[in-house]
Order: C-alpha cells, then structure tokens, then sequence
C-alpha cells in the first residue's frame, strides 16, 4: 500500500547538507522519495534556499543532523523551516538524527547559557511544528520543547550488535563517568549483564592518574556505553583503565560519532576491539577506521516517519522486540 | 547599612503558606521585615488573596516550598504572582526551595506529561521575572526557564554536618541508584571520599533483592546521598543493603525531606544512625523524630536575595568556603 | 450512523476525576465510550497522568469540573492537557462543567489577583484550543479567553423543571442580591413571569436585618435564582425575607452546587421547598438532602461535543425548544 | 515639589485628538507640561504621527478617549504607541478615559466578536505596559488585560453634585435597566438612598409600553444612574416612565456623555431636570444644551498619573473622602 | 468540477465594505457565494459584526481593502477576524487587494511609528493565518509577517494593456522618483522598452523647478509608472516634465486609485492621455472621470483564492503568460 | 566626566569574536573598557561562552559583524544573548555593525525564505531588547523588529572622504543598478552633485553587454554608490561602463567591505581608482589592496552607544554637520 494512502495531505521529505547517505536510507525505509529544496552557499557564507516544488498544504519532515559544522547545519535548518513555513506547509517536522549543543544543557558555573535549550526555542519560534530525535543527552531536553518530540532510542540496536555476534555472555557494561550511569544501566538490561563504573577522581584533567574502576570487570569482556564520542579522549583512557584492571577484549558502543579532533588517533591507539556507532552523522571518508561497527538508524527514523504520517503510535519503536515485529 | 540604601526601589518579601517558619529565617537573614498579604482558604477550596500593602515599583520576591499540599501552595503561588504583577511591581522573583514536581522532568513513557516544565511554564506566563530554588533533581531544570535563575546548593551545607561533627574520616558516599551518581560524586569531591552506587536490578519492585553494591564500602561508615527523600522506602532498603555489606555507620543526606507515607517509620526501622537534611520543606511536628538532623538553608536563601537585590554576584555562594567567608 | 463516520480524525474523550458520573452522562449522550488515562494521586500530593492509548492526530475531550478540591482538579486538568499535547492530539477541547474561581472575575479591591483570568491564560498557554462550559458567574468571562469558547446555559432545564411540573402559574422569580438581576430576568423571560430583588443593604454582614424586597411577591410562589450555591447563606436568607414578604412556596433554582461548609444545614432549615440544581459539581452522599431536585447537563453537554466534533453549529442548543427538536 | 524629582526617569505627557481640554486638566493637576507630537490626517484618511522631542528612557502617558469617531482615534493611540516604543520609551500608559467598545464584552448571540477584548489585546501587543481608564461598562473588563490597570471610579464625583447641590434628601437611586442595577447600587451607598429599577419587559423595543418600575418612586426625587449615555432613548423613556410612576424631580447621572444621534433631543424632550456627565468624552458645542452639569475627572485622573509615576498607590483615589483629603 | 469537491473543509468567502464589487468578481471567479455577515455601524461610530451562518471548521476569506476611510475599514477587519476566530473557523485568510498604510514602512525620521508593520503585527495577534494582497509599496512588507503571505502582482495586467492595445512601439517607462526605479524597471521588462526617471531634487517641495528626466524620452510614448497614485501631484508634474522634455503620448500606470484631494482635478488638468489603474480600490461616481481605464484584479485574486483552497501553488500566477493559460 | 555617571546601572560592552578592531575603536569612543566574556570555539565545531564578570542589573552592549562565517557569528551572539539574559543582565543591545543576510529581505521567487527577518525574530525571541545597526539593505528592514532600533547611516562619513580630499567638484553619483537608485540620491545630495544610473537590462547574467547608462556621465569623476560590496563583480562591470561612456577618474564608495571571492582582483583589474569603504566588517590581510581607503565607523556606534546609556537622542548623530558639533 503507498504510503500516501494513509493521509489526504502531502508527505513532504527534505534533506539538508548534513547527512545525505542516512537520509536515503530514511527515505527508503519511509517509502517516499526525497523533496527537492536548492540549497546554495554562497562565497560569502551566506545560504539560500529555493524549494523546488510545491509543498502547500503538506506535511513536510526536514532531515538535518546538527553536527560539524555544527552552525552552519542549525542555520540551514533555521531558514529551511522559514522557507516552509511561508510557502504554506502544513505541519514541519525537524528530524535531527544528531542533536548538536545537547551537552550544553544546563548552567555549569555562573554565566554560562544554556545552548541545548536556546537552540529548541529558536525551532519551536521559527514555526517547527513536531521533532524527531535520538538519544538526547539527558532525556530532560525533551521538557526544553512544548511542541511533541519522538524521542527515538538506538540502544536496542547498539545491544543488537552483541546478541547478533554472540557477544552477549561474560560481558559486562562500563560507564566512562559517573554521570552516564544510567544509559549504562539500560544497555546493562537489554544484555542482561552487571555494570561498572570508571570513576574519573579530577574530571578536569585529561590524565587516567585519577580513574579508579567501581564494580567487577576482571576476567570479563566490558562495553564503554556513550551518548557521544567526541574527542574520544575519556573512552580511550577509560579503554586503558579497564584493560589494567584485567578486562578481556573492549568495545565501546556509542550513538553518536562525533570524532572530532584527534579522535581516531585515539581509538586506534586505544586497547578497544571495536567500536560501535550510528550513522547519525555522517563519518567522513578520513576518519573512517578498521575498528568501525557502522549500525544504521535509517530504518529507525523511516519508520518512525512513516507512523507519525500515519497517526499511529511510535512509542512502539522503543523496543527491540517490537522494533523487529511491527509491520512496516 | 540598611539593605534598602543599596537600591531605590523597595523590597517586599513575602511568605505564602507552605513553609513559614523559613521565610522568617530568610527575611532575618536578608535583613528585612515580611510584607503582608492576607491568604485565605475559602470552604469551597478556593483561595484568595489581598496583598495589604502597596508595592508599586517594588522588587518583589515570594517565598513558596511547592510541598504537600503541592497543588494547592503552587495555586497560592501562580495567584500571588498574578496579584503582584496587577498591582505593579517591579520585578517579581519567586523563591522555591523544594521545586515541587521536579521528578517529573521527562517522558519515561509514552503519553506522560512533562510536569516540572508545566510548572515553569505556568510561571513565566504568569509574569515572574526570576526563580531561586534550591538543588533542583536534575541541573537541566533550569533550562525549563528562560527568565533568570539561582539555583543553590545545599550540598556544602550538607557537608559541613560531617566535617563539623568530625566523621570525615573512613567514608564512602554512596549514591543510593545509578540515577544519583553525580550527586554522590559532588559530596565525595566535597569530603574527599571515595564513591559506591547501589544497583537496584529490579528498580520497579521494592524489594531488597535485586540490590548489590557497586564498589567498596565493608569497615566503613557510609552516607547515602539524594536530593529527596520521599517514602523513605529505597534509602532504607539501600541502608540495610550496605549493612548487609559490612558498611559501620549509616547516614542518609538529603536537601528535601518530603517525607510522605510511611516514610518516618521506614527510617526510624532502618540502620540509618542519623538523618541529615535541610528545612526546604517544613516537617510537621508528628513527622519529626530522633534521628533528623535540620540544616537550615534559611541563611543561605536570605544572602541570596541579598545579592540579588544589591546586583551582586550569587555564584559566589555556591562554594562552602566563601559561603563562609564573603561578607553579609 | 456511528458518530466517528462524520469526521476523519478519532475523537477521544477522556474524564478526569472531579465528576466521573457527568462524563459517563455525556458519553453516553455524545455516543463514544470514555478514553482511558491513568491518574495516579502520590502520597507526596504530587499527580501522574498516563495516556494509555494513543492519540496521535484524534481531537481530545477532556471532561474536569474545577470544584473541591478546586486546585488538585484544576492541575489534573493543567497536567493531562500538557500530557494530551506531547502526545500529539492535534486538538485540544477542555470541557468545564463548572469553572472554580469565576467570581474572583475583577479587582474587587486594590492588589487583588483577577484568578478567573489567571486561569484562563494557564489553559491557553497549555495549549488548550477549545473551552466548553456552562454559566459562567459573568458572561465576560468569555473575553478572558482568546480560543474559542462554547458557553452553554443551563436555564432553559431548570426553567424546564416548573414548567414539567406544572409550577409555572403565580410565579415571581427572584435575584438573591442586586447583582443577579439580569439572571433572573433571564429565567423570568423563559418562565413569563414578573421579577424581584432582594436588596441587602449591608452585604458584609451575615445578617437579614438589611434585607428588604424591592418589587411584589406577596400571595405568589418564589424562585431565587442563582448560578452558584456555595454556602447557601444568602439563599436561605432570601427566602427568609421572601418569607417574612408574606410569598408563598419558595424554591431555589441555581447551576452549580457548591454547597460548602454548612449549606446543607442553611437549606434544610430554610424555607426553601425545593432546590432544583444540575450536576455540574457531584454532589457527595453526605450532602444530599430530601429537598433537591437534580437536573442533568449531560445530554446537553454531550450534544454540544458531538455538534462540535461534527463542526456543526452549537449555538441551536441555547434554547429550549430547539434544544429538545434538533436531531441528536 | 516639582514631580520629576520624585523619579530619575523623565515623565513625558502626551495628548492626541480626542479631547484636548481634558488632556490640559489632567496635566495641570499631574503638574506638567503636554509633550510635543505631531499628529497629521492625511487626505487620503492615513494618520501619521512624530514625535518631537527626545523620550528616551522616559515614562511616556498617552491620553486619548476611544469615541466617535471611535475608531480613527484608535488608531490613533496605537500609532502613536508603536513610535513610542520605538522611540525608546521606558515605559507606555494609555489614558483611556472612555473605553469606546466596552459594551462588546461578550458573545451575546453566537459568532459575534468581543471587541472590548479584542482591543486590550490591541494594545497590549503594541506594548502598552499599563492602562488608565475611568468606570468600564462592565468591572470584568479588567481581566481582559494582563498589564497593571488603575480603574477609576467616577461615581464619588457624581453623588457629590448631589450632596454639594444639597439634593440629597428624599431621593431614590433608579437603574434604567436590569444589567446596570449594581452600578446603581453603588451610587445609592454613597447618598444613603434606597435603590428602584425600571424592568422592560420587551428590551427590543424601544417603545415605553412594556416598561415598569420595581420599588418605590412615588414622591421621592429621582437620579437615574448609567455609565453611559449613548442614544439616550433608554434613559429619556426611563425617565417618562418615572414620571409616569409619581416621581417628582428626576435626574441623570452618568459618566461618559457618548451622546449619538439624537440623544440632545431626546433628553431635552424628556422630563430630566438635570443631566450630569463628565468630560470624559468631548462634548462638542452643538450637542451642548442647558440641562448639562459638567463635572470634570481631570484633577481625578491627573492626581492617578502623578500617584503612578511616583510610585505610591492610586487605591487611595478610589473613595470620595479620600479624593479630598489626600495631599495632591 | 465544483470547487467545494476538492477540499473537505467548506470555504466561506466574506466581503466587508470596502469594495463590494471587487468582492463579487472575486467571488465569481472563484466559482462560490459570498457568505453572509451583518456589519452595522451605530450612530455613536462603534461597529457591530455578526456572522449569520455557521463557520465551524470553515477555511474562511475576508476580503477588504485599507483604503478610505482607512482607520474603519481596518478595524472592520479586525473585528471581523476576532469573530471568525470566535467562531471556530479553521483558518483565516485576509485578502487585502489595497494595504493601505503601506508608505509608513520605516522610520523615515526620528521617532515615527512603522504603520505598515503594525499592521501586520494587529492581524497575525488577531489570529489571521494567511494574506493574500496585491503589489506591496514595498517588497520588504512581506517580511512583516510571519504567516504565509501570497503577493499578488498587477504589473502584468497593466502591461497587458498596453499590448492588447498596440501601444508597445516606441515605448519608454519612466518612474516619477527615483524610489521607483525597479517597478518601472519590472514594467519595461515586460513591454521590452528602456526606462527613464524623474529625478526630483528638491522632492520636500510640489514645484516642477527641481525635476529633470535621466534617461532619454524625446519622440517616444512615455509610460509613468507608479503602485500608488494618492493625490497625483507628483505624477501630473512629472507628466508636465516628460512632455517638457518632448514625450509624446503620456499615460500613467498604477495599480492602486486611492485618488484622493484634488487628484482627479490634477490628472484631468495634465498632459496625461490615460490613467489605467486598477479596482483594487472603489472609485466612488465623482471621482470617476474619461481618462480612466480601469483593469479589473478580480479574477486574478478569485483564481488565488481558488488555488489557495485546493492546495496547489499561486506561483503560477505571478507570470502573465501562465495567467492566461492555466486552466482556472 | 566619567561615562557611568550618567547613569545608576553599569554598562558592560563586550566584543566577540567577528570585528575586534572595530570594537576597540568603539569602546575607546564610548570611554569604556572592554568586560571579558570567555568564547571558545570546540573541536567538534560547538561554541561555549562564559560571562567572566557579573553582569546583574546592567546594561550589556553586544558588538558582533554578522559577517563570514556569518552563521558562526550569528550563533556566537544569539548564545551570548542567552547568557546575558540568564544572566541577569538588565537590558541587552545587540550593535550588529554589519547585518548579515540583509540582501535575503523579502521573496523573490515562490518557496524562499526571509532571512533577514528571521535572524530579527531570533535575536528579538532570544531576548535582545534594543539593536544598534549600519546601513542595512533596506530601510524597511527596521519593521523586522519591534523592539527599538538605532540604524546608523555612514553616508556623511564617505561623502566626508570626497569633501575632505577636495574631490566634490564635477562629480556625478552613479547607482550600479536600479534597486539602489534612493541611496545613490541620498549621497548626491550630501556632496550637491547629479546622479546617473546603470541599467542592467538583462540582470541575471553577469556580462557588461547589457549594460547602459541613464544619465550623463562625460567628462566627469563618477562614484558609484552602495551598501554592499560582495563578489565586486557588478561594481567592477559598472566602472567600466562607466568609464567606456566617458567618465574621469572613478571612485566606489560603500558602507560594508564584504569582499568575497575574487571581489579584490574584480577591484584591481577594474578602472576602480579608489574604493572607500567603512571598518563594520574586518578585511584581513590578504584581502587589503592600494586602492582601499578605510573609514571607521567606530567614533560613531561609540558615540551612539554613549548617548543611548545616557538616554539622550541618538537621532542627532544622523547628519554629518551635526556628527561633528555635538559634544561627545
């Protein structure tokens, strides 16, 4: 059954500069083809953007991972959705794979802004009508927007890796910090594995001086468990800390593959076996590496489209089981 | 020197129901009279309220725990705030030391309500102009804000009860779930003790089965640390968790004693030798018993409006050391 | 023909927990069968709502009187609205049999909040689309809210009640104070009847020493009418003074039964006949009493969702007539 | 005492068309002189407005009477409050002295607008920060805005004709009408009178016959109370109706002389022995006739913009005594 | 095909005063009724709206120019809007084909109002989501709103003219001030002609000393080109200036006839051979005179209206060829 | 006398990161220091910003060119923005001497964006309460806002250069195209001279064939006229026009050195012999050529910003002669 049959309106799908390749796979899995908009930089930095087709009166979804450049891809975003909303869509739903800021989500010391939060009243000002993301930060930036958010989980893919390789026994999940904790815990019940914590004493230096592991690791294989793998300086020490205190092979299992920086020189030289991410943001061809485990969400997303388009409910998509048994 | 001559506009400061015998602290603290409202509880349930002095151009702060019963003291609250504006002052700053709701900080599941930003919401549209709470459950709270916030800390306060009293020495801090582990961490880098989380596996049944103890904690004394203590019910299980570990004496820390249900009874059972927590929330006279120890945060709360009258820095509270020292 | 036929989108109604036996009336009269949504009351006095069924695209209902305990009812509303829009309804209907704090409608006196508006704005700021209610205290109510409001009236029933039981000869319909009038003259206008006022002299004062009649009521049958009976003071007053005025069978007829404090005893003592109210409010066992006459706003409520529902006109339900002709 | 040295902040008063006279009284009692705008009606009906002199920083108050031609001076006042917050003003009062619209307040039939709403949130879109206004049609219509509002009261002023005219004996208080009997309620408090009300039967008509009158008149001197005198066919028929019913001399008492069509005629063929009005609305020389007592509310509203400015309570205006005795 | 057929929600298509025989071309060519409204306008100035048919869930169009008398015909429209939006209507649509005001479109001096922005912001507060309008003074106003604007364009129309007359040859367009030198550059794009300017160098003064031609005229027709011709002082001198400089036949085209003063008396005494303009504005009997040739806009609006209610895209009719050949 | 004198609160200018130069100049003028704010720009791309000092109750001016990389600049303010507003600042100004995406100021073409005002409705959501801007594109951009806006003109300062260096005699001012024909005007009347325009009659390509000139230009030195100086390709193809229809020596002149591309070699290869241009945007070094003459804006935002502190009338610092006389 075509997609379209399910909703008198339009099903308008665009994608912007970030992400091209998930976005094909999102198309894919949602059943539509991809909307045309021209989006031009200019040599003054400046971006223009024409859509191409008429979207009056449609429900239009926006790909966008807010990844690096960070700015850049918000602004396309921002002007996008303006364009939209004066050419008269519907309804505009931002679907931002990669929600960039996230960390900045809170005052840390006196005078600092809240990002996170800025960023979510510049969509909701601009007109974004509903938002589509994966795995927040902290799940209490869903609270920074009024508007309804999917709220979409990759753990049950990440775990799936595991159980799919038959890695799943003698494991157990490690936190980098002692503020990721609980995301550890969930990936902890989907393996049905014990946790441990590497405890990072002086969190401002970047030396393994301070870290200390909290729980059993020795003798056992250990997943590091992250929202985001940035610099990718924490997992690597953390990868060491675990090794020293006689884990068997190491994997870290991350949705979002930042890397920036130094960031693959770091893994590779870490004691890591693998590591597992999403394509939430797209890995440039240079900073690809052979420890890589690439897990798409794409199929995640389309089908999460595809059941707001639908008016179904999406909280199905939340669990591996269902994620697997749900008809398309 | 009198508060007043700093500033040419008029402080009123003004205590609602929940909690008055800190407002006074505060207003002592701060330097200043209580102003006068009549707050009246109608039969029918309604309330209503004059406020009986005139505060045109006034700055204006109100004092408000959203305790037991929450509805009804944020009801006084939101008709406070409504009152003041209508009558023309200034600016209006409420000061909340137990932000009701705040667990409600996300949706867990499908379909929730995201509580903690409704009440944030219900006061900026109301007309606030700044918030003053105190350890809020999770720092992004203050992202539900887009006005001014202060958001204290009672930890240093907490602290200071063992350093004070000489229990420094031998402690592991111990976060009471995976959830609190930053919390904990932020008390152990304040004592300089090592950390310890209990694992609930089984977090939706309250037995003491599913729990272990992640890290070490045998010979030696242990405080459980959280920011409320409600039922009662998971710090006195994770009490006898860590006596059943070979953990010496056990304290419990917590800024918010909300202390509902059985929850007196849970403790006073438990091998909790001392419960230590603040007056953010007034504990009647039939919830009080032998093992509380009350730090009050009315100091604390009152040189904060202080500052904040005077236009002058509050982050310098957030460090004991110069809570200590910078002048009144 | 099923209701649901006439409209795409679903139509979900949902009672929250002031009056469940109204909302089952208006279900069955709007021909759809109650929403399920889990209301959970926390021993802290905090509230948790569930939705337990999707909503995705439906236009909601939500059913809440705002009466004792008005603030716990009026948050469940506030909550489950907030809950209802995450959840992406694509609209939201509260539905208000009666609304608490109508009368705190003005400044009555200088620093005075205006709550009825206060309320107003909570529930528009919450996302509310749509407002159904009955008698408001002041027909200006209706501007407090800028979306649109279905302001229906329960005068053409309890006219209805005299003139099914064949009581509408020799009768003067009475307003209880000078700012009933136009109210009275409302009823008096459906029943063709003469009126008069009771004058109170010293309205701040319990006592019928300042009462007088103005206009004849001698020889006839009274009815006082009001649109709230909050502690029936001034109503069993009145028919004391239409008493001592020398009238003769003297009945109460008003909308909503508050009956706070001793209302019940003030009528029971009274010489009020009969007390003829509709269930706007749920009147508990232990304030029922022999003299009431209970008339439902159920049907007329659940015809007025389902004419909204079917984007027919509401405003034919107004009057009596054709609210007993028109097609259901 | 000059008044600018009771506030750092420059007070700047502006006058726009619709009553200058009253706009001088009010600037003589406040103490200040009119600021500078030039205010010009193009030919082709476009008004522009500059203003001529700096008011940066300033606390600006625009007086301007929303009546015939009511909604040329609407826009009036709006334009001119666009260029004063662009022109950097602190702070934007409107003095409204007629409230032109008030008596659109509700929906009384379906699909009417309610323009007295719709005109608060006007003005308070265009960034009016506070409103001055004089005896509104109906006390609700407070809550229409959510800025701070001072709602003088008229009546004091015109019971003390009465009392310094030594009128005040064997006098009733009538109502034209059943909507107005509160207002004239109040108006009996203050000259210790009883109060009657002329019920018509057939509102629609604007003929006597289904007039009566409820209470007692005969004999006694007459003061029929409104706030408004529009057409003037009510009172003219309401006063032929007393006399009809016994009364001896009759008067009308109201605030705004709106004064349309021909209300001149009417009351001058009616039996009033006296019509007294305010300024509030610019009577112009043709509808001026001898009957008229002018009392004028501009030392009342100047002495309200000098409380207001320098930030003591304006409630203190609201009764006669202390309208006298309070220091200007 | 009907139109209602392509869309499930009812279209309802207002006309308020200003242009009633606009309304009906526009309306006809939309292919619906013109919905019926009651507008009275009472003897004291005030307006009175009501609705007579119901709009529940109705996509509803009010059509009305801001021409004279400017101020009341606005706020027709606004009252107008308050009522539909009151009234449920599902989206409201202003189709605005003179936006009067639009000069007032930055401050031009210190201290002056942006009319034209107020404007905007008066109806997107009052709930309008759509304008259709018609050749803005300027292009930058469509960024005065945020809703979704289609601007409509005369120019094509005019042009025709031109064309179906044979008047193309030896053509220059010249713009009468050198604010509009890209209208007459849009116009001669489409007559294929070069442009010239009237260069006023005094332009504060209405004498023809300063004027000079910059571009060559001599021996050719001259087109004067402007959007709005209001007193036609500056485009009289400027025909006087172009037959000074040789022109042979002059003819003014301009969308918008406001023609007020003494227009008429100065096109009828100037070398202008024709006048062609449109009806976007009502040209009363006496202001009609020979030289007028009037091109109606009303099927080009009725057929935006049309696509607008289908969904389907107005871009196709910004380009006179496709205005010819899209099937309507 | 000092600056802060003048007025109770501090002002705090900051500096971020587009224009430090400028700044400089700006806060010598203005008689301040620079505060400190930390900017740090991350790896991954995310900008993180503390406030160093307190800034409670003050008057914060922003200085940021939303110049390339224009979205990075613009997230570096609309994030210092919020940390300003969060913390506590009293009012924030934005003095944004270059206004990036002002050319994107209305739609051009069906389905485009307005840029221009969206970054207006970001920075005026975020919380800015005043912006102090430089020659924006066009004029009517100031209705983007609502709230106040100071727009600088640097007309007087190039004209200045021409009167200073004796070159105001035979001159003629020349607009490059026909959009920028008023600002062409405004500059010949501060130097008395002509004006000629270039018409490019076939726009979208970038060849000089199309090119002509209206006007007279032998034998004279020609400036030509803009705001922008982007790629330099159509002021280069105008000064050959220019100079193959005869013209002396000729000079560009504008406001913002945007200089993108090969602007610099379009400049030197053409018959430019100067090209005077402003400090609002930063030319780095490699873009610095002979034939620049570089004027700084900087004495006139600092002289602005002081007279805004001060609250005295910025509108004096308009025309040139005033520039110079007023006292600082």
């Amino acid at each position: 059954m075509a997609i379209e049959e399910q909703n008198k309106r339009p099903l308008k799908l665009f994608a912007l500069s970030s992400n091209r390749p998930l976005a094909e796979k999102i198309a894919a899995s949602a059943g539509v083809e991809l909307s045309q908009a021209s989006v031009k930089h200019f040599s003054d930095g400046e971006i223009a953007i024409t859509i191409t087709e008429s979207i009056r009166g449609a429900e239009v979804y926006i790909i966008q991972s807010v990844s690096d450049p960070v700015n850049t891809n918000l602004m396309e975003l921002l002007i996008m959705v303006d364009a939209a909303r004066r050419a008269s869509a519907h309804a505009i739903t931002v679907v931002i794979p990669y929600y960039g800021y996230s960390r900045a989500d809170r005052k840390a010391r006196s005078r600092e802004p809240i990002t996170a939060k800025l960023i979510a009243s510049l969509l909701e000002d601009d007109g974004v009508t509903r938002v589509v993301t994966l795995d927040l930060h902290a799940a209490q930036l869903q609270g920074f927007f009024d508007i309804p958010m999917d709220h979409l989980e990759a753990a049950p893919l990440l775990a799936g890796y595991f159980i799919d390789h038959n890695l799943a026994d003698n494991l157990v999940v490690v936190s980098p910090d002692h503020a990721g904790v609980s995301r550890a815990r969930r990936m902890a019940e989907l393996l049905k594995t014990p946790i441990a914590i590497i405890d990072n004493r002086t969190p401002d230096e970047s030396t393994t001086s301070g870290d200390a592991v909290i729980g059993s690791v020795k003798g056992m294989n250990a997943i590091l468990v992250d929202d985001i793998i940035d610099t990718a300086e924490r997992i690597s020490i953390s990868a060491q800390t675990l090794k020293n205190a006689g884990a068997n092979d190491i994997y870290a299992a991350a949705t979002h593959p930042v890397f920036s920086q130094n960031a693959v020189k770091h893994m590779v030289d870490s004691p890591l076996k693998k590591v597992i991410v999403t394509d939430s943001i797209q890995i440039p061809e240079e900073k690809q590496f052979d420890k890589i485990e690439l897990i798409s969400v794409g199929d995640l997303m389309g089908r999460a489209i595809r059941r707001i388009y639908s008016k179904r409910s999406v909280g199905k998509l939340f669990r591996k089981e269902e994620q697997e048994n749900i008809e398309k």
